[in-house]
């Protein structure tokens, strides 16, 4: 079940041409991204400002008086059948701690299932700055299905966590 | 150390406008592949001929009697420090048995490593259908680093194979 609303924030699932920019601030504001990484964030984005949803990045954002506060990033995984990946999560320095990325995380997850998702995965360092990242998934139900050694580089770990957010159909076997 | 060529086989490392067609015909006698993963085995292709290298996908193409009997398709991981993906590794179906796949594997970590590739990363099915695929990159040395259950559909899991292909700076620790 989805948390409630922290507060009056307004949800929004349209790309908007401001987008990029308040993605831009917004994950810069978290302190975790090397520059590299950001423009990644931003391109995915103007990816779906230029082709639509066939880019095959779908957003989720969250705004606050006007502001964009928080936002999700995912999409479906190629070659699959209803796996979907969440590439990214962030929530404003400012606004973090209310429970916004709990929530975001979970009406993403209403969104896949909406469009016949049946799992979702989500790619995190295994570095100790992360950790709290990897409680936050943990604790919204998200198991360690996977860990590459030194994906990332020497010493850094790529963690894979998985949730099955819809029962496969009974019929298949 | 890679096996002796396989009889006159000429490597390739350009990409030419032939080749879209050349990976469509031998992806599809492997009669392996759906053809939407057709498709995109022909898309990577497309994407290098636009974008050169700066596509991600690098290519390496092995000729015989002036027709393409097989190709790799490889690149470096967004955001990683020296880890690859091997996206795809065909060979035709009339050129087989005679040890194209296991020269075109060598020769591609070779190059991974010429440009700093540290890992190579093979993705595959674990249906039983793609078992004959598993023993090859085993026999390739590659060790089986993760299972996702479930990943491409229902009872069809996704096996990560990874191999070293160069040790890391001992400096870096």
């Amino acid at each position: 079940m989805p948390a409630e609303l922290p507060g009056p924030v307004h949800l929004r699932d349209t790309v908007l041409p401001t987008d990029p920019a308040a993605v831009r601030q917004m994950v810069a504001s978290t302190g975790f991204f090397h520059p590299p990484e950001i423009d990644v964030a931003v391109e995915l984005v103007q990816e779906h400002l230029s082709r639509g949803p066939a880019s095959g990045y779908l957003f989720l954002f969250a705004e606050h008086d006007g502001r964009v506060v928080g936002y999700a990033c995912y999409g479906p995984i190629a070659c699959t059948v209803g796996s979907f990946d969440l590439y990214w999560i962030a929530v404003h320095s400012d606004q973090r701690g209310r429970g916004l990325g709990r929530h975001l995380l979970a009406i993403t997850e209403e969104r896949v299932a909406q469009i016949g998702g049946r799992r979702v995965y989500i790619e995190t360092s295994g570095r100790a700055q992360y950790e709290p990242t990897q409680h936050f998934y943990e604790a919204c139900g998200y198991a360690r299905e996977a860990v590459l050694r030194d994906f990332y580089a020497p010493g850094d770990d790529k963690i894979i966590y998985g949730k099955v957010i819809a029962s496969a159909p009974s019929t298949v076997f």
